[in-house]
């Protein structure tokens, strides 16, 4: 017996990416619906072609879990109405994640979360999640007291927009035409724009503070103290993030690394002499956090510097989902 | 009665821009000699065209101001001769900096560094005079402890080859063509590099080092604590860095822009409500290091993060050296 899913957002980046995943991990379903705000164009789901419904009242009736991956606002009308016909809505949007009824889940990091869910379990920020998987152990290990992140986002992060955006713009550079600024707030090709999401009045952005409320939150870590710069890079795909950390107790690259070979989720990519190191063209297309550039920070105590790369449509995005549901699914039965 | 000029390196991305900044800034010059490695072209100045010379015995004969922008093993090679020769060399590599005999300037924060020289003056690297020409003015109002940085640097930083790399490899991807690797370890298009310069035993690049002991030098600050972490970013002009400073004593967000807005060779660019902030395409072309998203960083005690973008070739480079030669000229006139 599968599961029965209906993935909400079907036509996005993030979407499609989960249809795909689903596939891949061989997930047990025994009947998907695929919906979306206006409805949208059929997908093709293990050779079969399925039709791409419009969301309506009765959407998630008979549906065991709900992958959402909608804008906040949709999420926050939807996400009731198909936890009330008896689904469990893993969802994508920032809506729910602050939450302190909703879990706030990386499967890596906080699964016995899951349990605790009332019908709606959150999938964390992008960024959040690249970073939580390769620092959680380290902190379970010496304890993460400070960490100072800036960030070097792909296009995608602003979904298939942000992605066409930096194409359109590249190629017209190529052809000498006029570029046109349409998704970012400014010209992305051969720029960096240090602005992701709308700024608060502290004069950082909601993307930096989320990292710094997520991770405290992942973490069961009320007081660890973040620092976050986050820029769009001109990358059409994988988020990369230069990390700094300030540990409670010593610990030494090699620990560090030996830690993250050991770790799930994990690829310790860190050979300098050799000229390798994470970089986001190679992350992109699969679900691990590569993790390299390690080396302690001598300019404060116990610190080291890491430089981390992950596909964040997939690992930060669609895969962390999926893993949620099998872990939900795993549970029930 | 003007100068006796001599710039080696004519033929490189920051010798000419040298020519071009001596020329904009009216240098009182009475010759301009052009020197290469293997001699060149021509370059035109002040709408004269001047031939550029082979490097030899007798190039610095009868010159006052030698401008260098060559490799260190070739600055090693020449410099003492150029010196021998009654010049004062100007180095902008990084063959000298560390050298307790030489002074290592940037003219907003340590001028008076100048008249110490026996003849050879240290040009810092790039990343060091973007950021010191941002921070110096915080630190002397409230004594930076500790900086870790995060750069986003140009190809440009690395000469002509690595804009020729980026210009081509985009090329080919828009031609659907394959893409040729020679200047940069991997593919720089739509794609980040860690690494720049070699990996000392730190882990640390050199690149990342310089940032470090430069600016310890040129603050005087032998206990300066810096943690950095540089990487090359598919922009074709201007590096950007982002900084997090520890300071001694509390500054504002505020305090901090007003003690900017006062202080020589910055611009404060920080209206992020009007999606205003630096961008490594609006500096390009100019001297100004442009400063913006500054912020408390409320993650440790009397702390701030900002950004700040500036063209690596102009003041990065070349403005800064002829900066240097302008006050050589004045002190002894």
């Amino acid at each position: 017996m599968g599961a029965r899913v209906a993935v909400f957002g079907a036509t996005g980046a993030v979407g499609m990416e989960m249809l795909k995943i689903l596939e891949e991990r061989n997930f047990p379903i025994a009947e998907l619906r695929l919906l979306a705000s206006r409805g949208g164009r059929s997908a093709v789901w293990r050779g079969e072609e399925l039709p791409i419904i419009p969301v309506g009242p009765d959407s998630f009736k008979d549906i065991d879990i709900a992958l959402f991956s909608v804008e906040g606002d949709v999420s926050r009308v939807w996400a009731p109405q198909a936890v009330e016909s008896g689904a469990v809505v893993i969802d994508n949007s920032s809506a729910f994640r602050m939450d302190d009824s909703v879990p706030l889940v990386i499967p890596e990091v906080n699964p016995e979360d899951i349990a605790r869910h009332k019908g709606i379990i959150a999938n964390p920020n992008c960024s959040t999640i690249i970073a939580l998987v390769a620092l959680w152990p380290l902190h379970k290990k010496a304890r993460i007291r400070r960490l100072v992140a800036s960030t070097y986002q792909a296009v995608s992060g602003a979904g298939k927009a942000g992605l066409d955006e930096l194409i359109d713009q590249t190629r017209a550079w190529a052809q000498d035409s006029s570029l046109r600024i349409e998704t970012f707030q400014h010209q992305i090709a051969f720029n960096l724009i240090p602005h992701i999401d709308a700024f608060s009045e502290d004069g950082y952005t909601k993307e930096e503070l989320k990292l710094r409320n997520e991770s405290r939150k992942i973490m069961h870590e009320p007081d660890l103290m973040v620092s976050c710069t986050c820029v769009r890079v001109p990358v059409l795909r994988s988020h990369s993030e230069s990390l700094n950390i300030e540990l409670e107790h010593p610990l030494s690259p090699e620990e560090a690394r030996e830690l993250l070979r050991a770790a799930p989720g994990v690829k310790v990519v860190d050979d300098p002499a050799h000229n390798v190191y994470p970089m986001p063209l190679d992350t992109s297309g699969q679900d691990l956090i590569w993790v390299g550039r390690i080396r302690r920070d001598a300019s404060t105590k116990n610190a080291l510097a890491l430089w981390v790369c992950g596909d964040q449509i997939r690992k930060g995005a669609a895969t962390n989902a999926v893993q949620i549901a099998s872990a939900l699914w795993e549970r029930k039965n």
